[in-house]
Formats: structure tokens, C-alpha cells, sequence
């Protein structure tokens, strides 16, 4: 994620010893949270069945959030001094998230499919939480996304189980 | 785009000549705003140099409009019974917009880049627009989303004149 | 709908040979919004199963569209000269809308009722659009409602697939 | 008004013996009010004379209140559980205010009609209101209605005295 | 509820002979109120199942309802002059609902409970407003609490007929 | 109140044989109200002592609320045919309340009047409550004005026990 | 207006040798100000004619530009340390405007009667700011206070030229 | 309109044979409807008569639809690569409206002034939509307007047939 | 808290040795939380006294935060795949707080009473903090919510020192 | 600007001797304003360069502005009984602004433009200042608008020093 | 205040005697008013007593008003040609108003506080409105302020009279 | 900061042994966060340029921030029970910023000293974290704290690479 020639054009406030943790967490989670809000949108258009328009609604406060903490964590990796990569062949490429289908979906398989979309960031989420102890204003910024990520699963699998 | 297995779930109000033209503008249209908007957001975070902060908020300006367009260009498609697809994968391998760079860039360089974005753009709606014109509700959609383009354009491509 | 002595209170912008094809079309599209409006409302009332809420809810986005369009279509014959007539009596008597039951209404029923309502205002409303080119103004505005009618029956639709 | 599939379907807190004459009255004050608020959008749109922009939007203030009671009290009809008929042949067939014209009409006139078309609603209305003493919900509801109707009816009286 | 030492520090404008049934009427009423918000808000929190995302939303519906009523209902109390008890331990003492569970909870049943809930208070409520003619205030705020929760069970029982 | 030349200017909808009482009753109201509001503004200037702001703010509210009232009221009568009077020498020869002091007064004595207002006209309101029965509309915008003065005296005569 | 034992209750800023003139002005101009509101909500209820809902709306503009101002005058009077006197009985001896009827009047009338009242108030205003020079905290209010008066009385008189 | 230094300064997506028409049409535009601002707002001070509450506010939305469109038109004509010409002396001598009066003018007289505004600005609308087909961007733009302004010419109308 | 038949509905992303402090610190903040609004509003509708408003006010503040925190500590128990309990009979049996008065107290004693409240609160809130290391999600919840009533704690105690 | 026909129509508060500078003032004011709104509409659109996003933002608050002030110039003429002339023609001819291009324009340009546009309408505001003394109405008007100009031509100049 | 290379960089409108008078007035109002935000801001932090709730919220009024002044100041100071002085040192040196102590303080003594912080600083206003009356702009400004401070004054003195 | 006499005065649930450390750390912060809002305002006047207004518009955006953080900082303090020290000298004598200049700057320039001024703002709060773990509560505000001024720094250097 870091070029080269952006060495030394900021000032990072991260212990040195944290700076690749740190950057590593942002650029995974940055990546993870744009798939997430492309492959929410995806569910949005495609979802069918008789619970289209609950689905299509809470699809969309999803995007919302995930919109919301893409530019949290980009302007986090920024402010640590490093040039975050949030381009589609980016994501496309490195996303912890199964791809989807893009075709008419029913409205049960929607609901597992956003399950999965949520356990795989989360997951990812949590383990770098583990590693990014040493900057407390990263480690803070992604535990509040994990709350609410975690939040949106439990909404998600209840409507399954 | 349109999924073997999608045929027929939908009725569409479109002349049946008129439906592969509709689609094919519907999916392109869509692949380029994703990409507008994700290029946008890219360059909201990697500009660096003294015109910085008015940059950054138009950049955030050129993204909430491509995401409204986004919706009303796939929900058009779901409205002529063919389910788009936005996935980041999609959007890497279709994308009529050029890619662009991931570290930090001059506010001079980020100006070249969105100009020519919404070139990109705006080029083949132009020439989407010419084949559609056996729907009117698709045409009058994508002369609007043009017409804030061209806007868009006039307004980046000022700043270099 | 024009009364004959209405004839020269307005100006009429319209080409002349325009004016009855456009005349046609708004007291035709006014009559059909208008009993769509009263179709959901009376559906909004009489529904009842498990989905109750949700389609309750989508109905009246149905009624406050249909109402927003009763006005503006209403307003465009005034503003070529004409008086439209969206009285109750009128409406009963002319709508393209199949006449639907008072009783208490399955959820499942009511979605197929809708879709079938919504088709039925789009068929003809297509049909206007193709008649009224020499006046785009009237034109422009009769695509601008068949967008929005045809994203809705997609809505209602995509309920029962 | 209340089908007969319909029996039992809902729990009515209404006492027995008032469950008639409240059905009645929320029938027909129903029917008043739709038809109220169609009367009401014909003048808006009928209306000519010097005082045309004045009694356009009083016109339009009447619509807004019809509206709102209509869906108070068609909610009220099926929370004593009985389904409402709301449909425009109903209205047409069973309203309390006369037939208006549906040409231009001077301000004068309109005037008049909204003078007559309030106080025939506020006649049956207050009639109404004297049978349902057995269930002050109703009647609560009802008299709240009259108390608006009433001070319209000023308001538009007050412009011919 | 009245406390002993409270006699006389409060001017009362209900007639004597009315004093003790407002008085009961009322702290009743808040007791069920109370109950109802903390049932609906413990489904809220423990309703599973493909209706989750509407109940979920729909039950909180019930409880800003029920607090505003709370509200009211208490502070009709203190301006009769008595002071009213909201405590937990009064409202698991008298509440007039029965018992809900806090495990998880399907959909369906959740329906089932809150239309029970629903019942229970309006049946206590109407029985209330029965004997507090002699105080029209009073009376009139039960009335107007009377038919939303009426609606509120009309809206729950559609669900599950 | 009612002028001789007025007669038969409106319609009224009350009964013959509660006209009188109702427009006493709303003459009277009409006074007190506009009193109230003079009365309070008067202590919002007036008011001295520690408690100045939480005071000085609350009369805010009762004038809030009483002008409020005094437009229901006033309102009501043009309602029944009858033109209220609410001018300056008619509100100092006909109120219910007593006079009170120009000077600048301490926060406890504000209190103790604010408390009399209210009381003189809760009872007067009262007293004409129990008069107007015959015209359920007048009688319930009586008891709505009431309840709120009844909160508005307890939360005054709360401030001196 | 300033009650004998409120001297020195309070600091005074201004100029000793302008305190009563300034005291008279802000007496004065309260008195009027009140009973502009007064007359203009008398005025508000007792039109009638063709032009009753235009006057209707206008005579509340005046109420809350008057309304505004009476608290702006008085307390300005505190803050010179004098306690203003607004009470009913105060405005009706004291107010510079001529006495209204109470009857139902013609539009027509109404519109001489706003305006010779909002002469008659600007013309002591006027008067008075020429004798609060010396305090222009003072002299700025009532400045404030005649160019929106002025301002209301061309849109009065506009009606009747 | 397109000063000379100007050309090739910016990318016009317009076919080439249609750029003249587009310009000319886009700068007519913008000086009629500036025009038409200035004239609105002219009458808005100028008018008098028994009607100039209601004309003085309709004025003003003129007023505020005229300088939307203005601003419109001008910023499609930058995005068409030419600067257009809005300046006061270029309005004088271009405009397509007849020149008005200064002094104080009756309401009857400025209602037949604004009807002739806006039918003289309609009519070279119209004529300038005929000429644009071939970009439809422009095309859709001078449509809405003039929808708008037949919309206003028939409430101007409305008030003197 | 945690019902038999609920185990494995949910996944928990809670590090397993984790699980049950979590659980327990949820479920004793929910039941302090919601005895904390319910004592809170005791006290809104008992406090007498001279600071009745200024307490009364602030009384709503307690519950409005309080409310806010029981959704934010339920949903956390779901999201940790645990049904929270809620119900009233659960608050008065394991809540923290001491139990208040029913009966109109003095706002001196309301001081001291909300101050112990809070105080109650908090100190078991700080012991689960201390808890809940190894889930930093729940852990961040509750440290905000000590935060708040800390600081609600400082403007209750600053009444009485 | 008095046209003939217009003396004696409205009443002036102002005192005789003061009428013509009076009315100058505010005529020469609301033209140089006018003129102000176009000439920073035309930089709105004509100015390029790299700075133009902050510039283009800059120049819709001179206009916002200018607007305001136009209309509150023009109406104080109204008031003190002058109709005022703002017509293209009339602004044209008699601005004390110099003329601009409206040719594209560098962003340095446009700056130097402003700051001189500003100036000259201040020196004509500042002049007539000091000729209306007598209608301290009038001139704390133009004090008020000169103090804004005064804030924006620092705003403007401080660009180029 | 004005650094010596600063001198020439901005024309100032007032008139050249008149400069220094108005730098120094508008220098003095800065500190004074940034220690006044200050000092209310130190008293909101430090208050303690039974009327602690009012007193916080009112220092916060008046730290919102003193801000805003600042500004205003602050920013006329640039207008005409001079860089304002509002750093710590600054304002700890050259205020009007007394050193506060940064202890916990009873809320009778910080009344006191702030009746004598406002009478400080409206003492030196007053004395350098009498010395600008050069430049009816900063004259103007200075009036406002004062007649705001003034009335606070009223506000804080009346709580301890 | 603690002043001797306030010892005792209120409960803190901090652990004993943290409370130096916490009544350290805040105090600084509060210094330097004032300062920081003070030396952003006076660039905010002070700056010339260029790129005059995208910088005036951010410095508010930094004074907006510190103040809101100077509140919740302070409040943390008495929350802790220690009475804040916020007086213009104590912030003059221990701010970790350096002084800044009083006089016009350019704008390049005040980038410089805004970047120094957060970065030395930074480096005294990212200290105290380390210090205060033992009272969670305070370093989560700190931790918060920290990431805006990061993310501020950030955008303030960035204008500068």
C-alpha cells in the first residue's frame, strides 16, 4: 500500500515498531469495508421474494454504515502517513469476502449471504484489533467498527434462526 | 448481465427490440459510475498540495452524485427485468475509466485525472444515449446523469485552463 | 374534458394539431393516477398476514407518488388551456384500473393486486407517450411519471417472484 | 361496508350494541372526506378570477386535512374491525356533497361549492356524531373532525359575507 | 399511591366525589403503560426470525407510544394532586399484562404476545374510562390513549389473520 | 359579544339552545386567556431573585400556550357565527383574574400569583365547561385548554409546597 | 412605569440626564406595541369579505412582529432598570391608537383601520427616537423597531391606493 | 457570446454541427430569464392595488424559479464551452420581454404585464427547442424551463380571464 | 440470563473464557440502566419545591441517556448471542440502586437520591469494566457509559456542596 | 425614480426636508446593488483557473447577499412612498461599477475585479451615509449594508495582497 | 495592534482621522469580549450550589453571544486595514475585567462574577462608543454589543437583588 | 490545578493511585486545546493570500473542534473531582504551543504555524495517554481526542508536501 516515493512526506504520531501493523489493519480493513458496501448494493438490486422490501431496506443502512467507515479508516491510514488503495482492482483482489452472485436472488439466500459477508469482515476485523495495541487511536477506531458490524450480524442471523 | 436463469422473472415495459441496447447502456453506465465513484473517493484521500482541502471536498461532491447514479441506473435495470451487476470484479475488468494511481498526488495532477475521468464517462454515455432512444424513460435517465457530468467536467476542467 | 365554454380562456402553447392527442393523454393519465391513489389507500386499509407492516408501509410511498403526479399532470392540462376532470364519478367511470375488492385482503393478494394496478396505468400511459412528441413538455413529464410507475412495479413485482 | 368473510377476523373493544351505528358513521364519513378532498383538488385546478392564487392554496390546505381524517378514520373503521370502502365507485355512489363541475369556475363560485360541499360533510358528520356516544373513541374522533370542517366552513363563508 | 403526608400540599380541580376513581384510573393505567414499553422493548430485543427487521422497528413503535403516554398519564396524576408510582417493583406487582418470556422468541409468537399485551391494556383502559365521566380531562386522556393502542392492536392482529 | 348587525352573517352548527352558553363560554375563555398571557409576560419582566432565569423562562411558556388558546378559542366563536372580542379595555374590564403588580417583584411572590392565575381560570373554564355540553366540539376544546392549565398550575403550585 | 421602590434595584448605563426620557419612550412604545398586537389579532378574526384569507395571513405577520418587539421594548426597560408596565389595563388607558370594533368587519375597513393603527403607533415612535439621542443602545431599538413598522404600513396602505 | 480567446479553451461534448444553435439558444435564454427576474422584481416593489399581498408574493416566486434557471442555463453554457454574457447592459438591449414601467402600477395592470412576460419568454423558448435536437442535454433543459413557465403563465392568466 | 434453549442460535465473536463475564457485565448494566430511568422519572413527576422546574428538567435528561444506553447494552447481548432481561419483575428483583420514594419528596432530597443513584450505578459499572478486558467491544461500550453518568454524577453532587 | 403620477399615493414618515436625499440614496444604492449581483453571477461563470472552486463558492455569497440588500433597499423606498426602478435598462445606464467582461477570466482577474466592484459601491454608500441623517430609519439601513461590503472587500482584497 | 509592515495593505473606508479612535475601540472589545467567553466559561466549569443546573446553562448563553462577538469584532478590525490581537497573552494582559479564580465557587459568588465581568466590559464599551462616531460602521456594530450586554447584565443582577 | 478548599467536595471513581496522573493530563489538555482554539481564530483574521478562504474556512473548523474538546475535557476534570484552571493567563504561561504572531500572515505561512500548533498539541496528549490507562474513562477521551487532531494535522500538512 505505502509507494515509495510517499516516504517521508507525512508525520506519523504511531510508534515506529507499530507503523506496519497499523498500516496493514487499515489497508485490510479498508478493502474488506468497500466490498462490503459493493457486494450490500449488489443484494440491494438482486434480492427477490416475499421479503423484498424489509431486505432492501436494511441493505441499504448497511451501505450506509460501511460508506461511513471506509472514509474513517481511509483518512486514518492518511493520517498515519500512508496512501491508502481503495480502487475497485484493488478490492477486487484482496477482499476477505466471498465473491457473489450477481444474478436475481431470493430473499432467504440474501440473508445468509450478508451473514457470511459480515463473519468474514469481522473476523479479519478482530484479528488485526490484536495486533494494532501499540496505537490506541487505531485500535479504538476499529473496535467501534467491529461494535457495529457485529451489531448488523446479530440483525442479519436473526432473521434465520 | 442479464442471468440465464433471470429470464422471465420480470415483465418489462421496454419494445422488445429496444432491450439488448437498454441493457448493454444500463450495465456499461453502471460499471463507470461505481469506478467514478471509487476514483473519486481514491483521489479524496491521496491529493496533497496546497489547493488540498477545496480538491478534497469537491472530490467528496463528484461521489455522492455517482453513488445516486448508481442507484437509479441499476434499479432502471431491475425495472426492464435484468439484474445488474456491480461487483468490484465487474467494475476492475469493464470499467471505461483509465486506472489511476494509489500514492499521494499533487492537487495539479488530481485535476489531469478526474478531467479525464469524467471524459471517460461522459464519451460513452454520449454514445449510449444514441441507442436507446426506443426507451425514452431509460434516454431521459442518462441525459440527466450526462448533464451533471458535463457539468462536473466544465467545473474540474476550469481549474487547469 | 374541455368544456365548451372554456374554449379561448388560455393560451395553449401546444402545436394546434398537438392539442387533442395531449389533452387525451393527461385526462387519461389523471384518471388512472388518481384511482391508483385510492387503490393503494383502500389496499393500505384492507391487508392483513404476516407481511402486513411492511406492505402497508410501500403502499403509502405508492399514494404519496400517485398524489405528487395527480397534481402535476392536472396542472399541465391547465397550462394547455384545458380544465381536467378528477372527479369521483369521472374516475369510476374511466379508470384503466381493474376494480378491486374492499374486504379483507391476504398480503399475498394485495401484491398481485398492485402489480396488476400499476400495469395496468403504465400500459396506457406507455401508449400516451407515443402520441404526444409534438408537445415534448407534456411528453417529458409523461416519462418522468412511467419511470417511476415502472421502478415501482418492479418493487411490487419482485415480491411475488 | 363490512364483508362477510370478514366476521371474527378482528377483535373489536367497541360495545356490541354500538358496533352498528359506529360502522355506519365511519362509513359514511369516509365517503364525505374522500370525496371532500376530490372536490377540493377539482376546484385547485377548476378555479379562475382575481382571487384565483388565494383560493388555489386554501384549496389545497382543505386536501391536506380531508386526507389526513380519511386515513384516520378509515384506520379507526378496521381498528373496531371492519374494512373501510374507500374505492371512487363507492365515493361517487354514496357521498353527501353534490356532483361540481369540472370546468373553469370563477372564484365566486368556487367559493360556494366549498361553502355547500363543507356543510353538507359537517351536517352528516355532526348527524353521525350523536349515534356514537356509545364508543368515545368514535365519537372523540369524529367531533375532532368537526371541529376543523366547522372552522374551514368559516373561513370560506367568510369570503362571501 | 396516594401517600398520606402528600393530603392537601396539591389543589385538586376534580370534583370530590370523582377523586378516587381518577386517582385509580390513573395509577393503574401508568402501571400497565410502564409494563407494556419494557414488554415491547424486551421483544424487541428478543424476537428472531425472517420478520425480524419489521417487528423489530414495529416494536419500537409501541415503546415511544407507551412513553409518551406514561408520561401524560403521570403528570394528570400530580395535577389531581397525588403523586404516582412508577417504580419497577409496583409495575411487576400490579401490571395487568401477563408475563413475557426473555429468551428468544420467534416472530409469530412475538405477533401473538403483543396483541395479548395490547388487550390487556385497553381492556383495563376502557373499563377505567367507564368510571371517570365526572372528570371530562381525565376521561378524555384515556380516550385519546384508548385508540392508539385500539390501532396498535388492529395493526398486530393483522399480522397473524 | 355578538353584534347586533352580525346576525345571520354565519352558519352555525350548534343546537339553538346552546348558543348562548357557548358563546359566553368562549367570550369568557377568550378573556381569561389573553389575560393570562399579559399576566405572565408582565412576571417575565418583573421577576427578581435567585431563582430569575428558571422563573423568567417558564412564564415564557405559559405565554406560549396561552396565545395558542386564545386563537383556538376566538376561532371557535367566528366557528358559531360570533365575532369574540379580544381588545385591550374589554380584557381589563372582564377578567377573571386579579390585577397584578408593574413592579418589579421577587421570584417566590411571582410564584404564589402565577399560581392564582391559573387557578381563577381553571375555574371559570370549569364552571363553562359543565355548560357547553351540547356542543361536543366547544365542550372538548374546553377540556383540552383545561388540561394543560391544570399541568401548568401544579408545576407552579409545585415550586412554593 | 418605574415603581418607587424599585430605585436602585438595578445598574443603569445610560446617561442620568437621558434616563427619563428614555423611560417614557420604551413606556410608551410598550403600550403601543402591545395594543398593535391586540388590534391586529381582533382584526384577525373579525374580517370579512372576498379578501378575507390574504387579510387573514397578513394580520398575523403583524401579530408576531409586534409580539417580538413588546419583548425586545421591555426589556430594554430592565436593562435600564425599570420595570416596564404591560398590563391589560395599562394598554387600554394608554395606547396611542384609536379604539377598534369588535363586530365583523369588511375587508376593505380592516385594511383603513391597519393602517391609521400603524400610523399612529409610528408617528410617537418617531417622535420618541428624537428624544433618546442620548442613549443609543435605545435610540438603535426603536430605530429598529419604525423601519419595520414603516415598512408594514406601505404594504397596508398599498391595498387601498 | 463566445468571445474569441475563448475557443478551444474547454472540451464541448456537443456534436459540432449543433454548438451554434446550442449557444445561441442558451444565451437568449439567459437574458430573457434574467430579464424576467428583474421585471418580477420590479412589480414585486411596484404594484398596488387590493390584490398586492397575494401578486407581491406570487412575484417572488417568479422571482425565485427565474434565478434557477439563470443560473442553469449560464453554468450549460460553460459546459459547452462558451462564457455566456449576463451582464445588465446585454439584458437591456437583448431581451426578448417588452420593457415595463417604473412607477407605482395597479394589480390588474401587473398581472397582464407578467402574463406577456412570460409568453414572450415561452415563445422564444419554444422556437430555441426546436433548434437544440441534436444535444440533448440542452434540449432537456430548456423543456424543463419552459414547463415551468407555461405553468406560471396559466396562474397569471388564470387571475384576469 | 442466558435461556437453555437459546445456546448456538448465534455466533458469538466473544473469545470463549470471555463469554460469561460478558454476559453477566450486560446483563447487571441493563437492569441498573433501566432502574436508572425508571427512578429517575419517579423523581420527574414527585420532586416539590423551589427548584421543581430546574430538577424536573433535568430528571428527563437522566432518562433520556438512560434509555439511550438500555438499547445500546441489550443489543450488545444479542450481538453476543445472549437474550437480555428486561422485564420489570427482573429490575426490581437484581437491581443495584436502592429503592426511592412513590411519595412527593422535597427537591433537596431528589438532589441526594439521584446522586446515590448514579453513584449505585457507577461503581458496579466500574467493577464489570474491569471484567470484560478480553472482549474490547463490550468493554468500549461501557466505559462510554461510565463516562456520562460520571459526568451526570458531577452536576447532581454539584447541587448540594 | 418618483414618477409623477405616484405623489401624494403613499404616506412618507420622513421628514420633508429629507425626502429627496432620502430617495436618491436609495435609488443609486439599489442600482449599484443590482449591478453587484450580475457582475458577480457573470465572474460566477466566466472565472477559471486553479483557485475556481473557491472563487466560483465566493462569488454566490456576494450574490446571496447583494440580493437581500436590494430588496430591502427597494422597500424602504416603498416605504417612505417612492417606487423604485430597478430595470436592466436603468442599471445599465446608471451604475457606478465599471464594466466587466464576460469573457472567460483567470482567477486573479476575477479577484482584482471584485475587490473594485466592491469599492466602488462602497464610496457611493458611505457618500449617501452622509446625506440621510435626517431619516435615521434610512441610514442605519445603509450603515448595515455598508458594513458587509466593507467585511466582503477585505475578504476579496485579502486574496491578492 | 497594527504590525508596521501591515500598514498599506488593505484600504480602509473610514475616514483617516477617525482610525485610530476605531482600532483601538475595536482592539479593547476583542480582549475584553475573548476574556468574557473565557471567564463564563471558567465559572460554567467551577459553579457549585442548588442552583447549579441554571447558572451552567446560562454562562454557556453567554459564552455562545461573547463568541460570536469576537468575531464581529474581530473581522471589522480587518475591514478597516488592521490585524486584531486576540492571543492568550494578549487578553491576560490588556483586559477590562477582573482575574476570577479557577476554584470550585459557590453559585451566589459567581453571580456576582459575571454581574461585575459584564459591567466591566460594557463600562469600556460605552467609553469607546462615544469615540467612534466617525465610523457610523464600527459605531454600529459597537451599539448592538452593548445592547446585548446590557441586557445580560439585567439578567445576572436581577438574580441577586 | 486542585485548589486546597476543594478537596473532599466531590466523589471520584478514578483509583486513587491514577487521580495525579489524570488531574495532570487533563489540565494540559485543556491549556493546550484553548491555545489551540485561540491561535486558530487569530489566523483565521489574520491570514492573507490566495488561498485566503479555503484557509479561513478551515481554521473555524479547528476552533470549532477545540472548543467542543476544551468542554469535554473540563467536565472530565470536575468529573474527577478537580476544578479546571481555563483563565487567559494560566493558558498564556503553560500552553505546549508556541506563540504566534498577531500581525497579517500569508498564507503559506500559516499552514506552517497550524501544522506546529497540532503537532505540539499531539505530542502533549499522546504522552498523557501512556499515562492515565489506569482510569479508562479519561484515556478514551484522550484516545478520541487524539484521533481528530491527527486526522487535522494530517490535512494541514498535507497543503504543504
Amino acid at each position: 500500500m505505502m509507494a515509495a516515493d510517499s516516504n517521508g512526506l507525512f508525520t506519523s504520531f504511531v510508534p515506529a515498531e507499530a507503523q506496519e501493523a497499523v498500516t496493514n489493519a487499515l489497508q485490510e480493513s479498508l478493502v474488506d469495508l468497500i466490498d462490503l458496501s459493493l457486494v450490500a448494493k449488489q443484494a440491494h438490486w438482486s434480492v427477490v421474494g416475499p421479503r423484498f422490501r424489509s431486505i432492501h431496506l436494511a441493505l441499504d443502512e448497511v451501505v450506509t454504515d460501511a460508506r461511513a467507515f471506509v472514509d474513517e479508516v481511509a483518512e486514518r491510514a492518511t493520517a498515519v502517513g500512508v496512501s491508502p488503495d481503495g480502487r475497485s482492482a484493488t478490492v477486487a483482489a484482496n477482499s476477505a469476502l466471498d465473491e457473489v452472485s450477481a444474478e436475481f436472488t431470493s430473499d432467504d439466500k440474501v440473508v445468509l449471504v450478508m451473514t457470511e459477508a459480515l463473519e468474514a469482515a469481522i473476523k479479519r476485523l478482530r484479528s488485526n484489533i490484536g495486533k494494532v495495541g501499540d496505537d490506541p487511536v487505531t485500535e479504538d477506531l476499529l473496535i467501534g467498527i467491529s461494535a457495529r458490524l457485529e451489531q448488523l450480524h446479530w440483525m442479519w442471523q436473526a432473521q434465520s434462526v
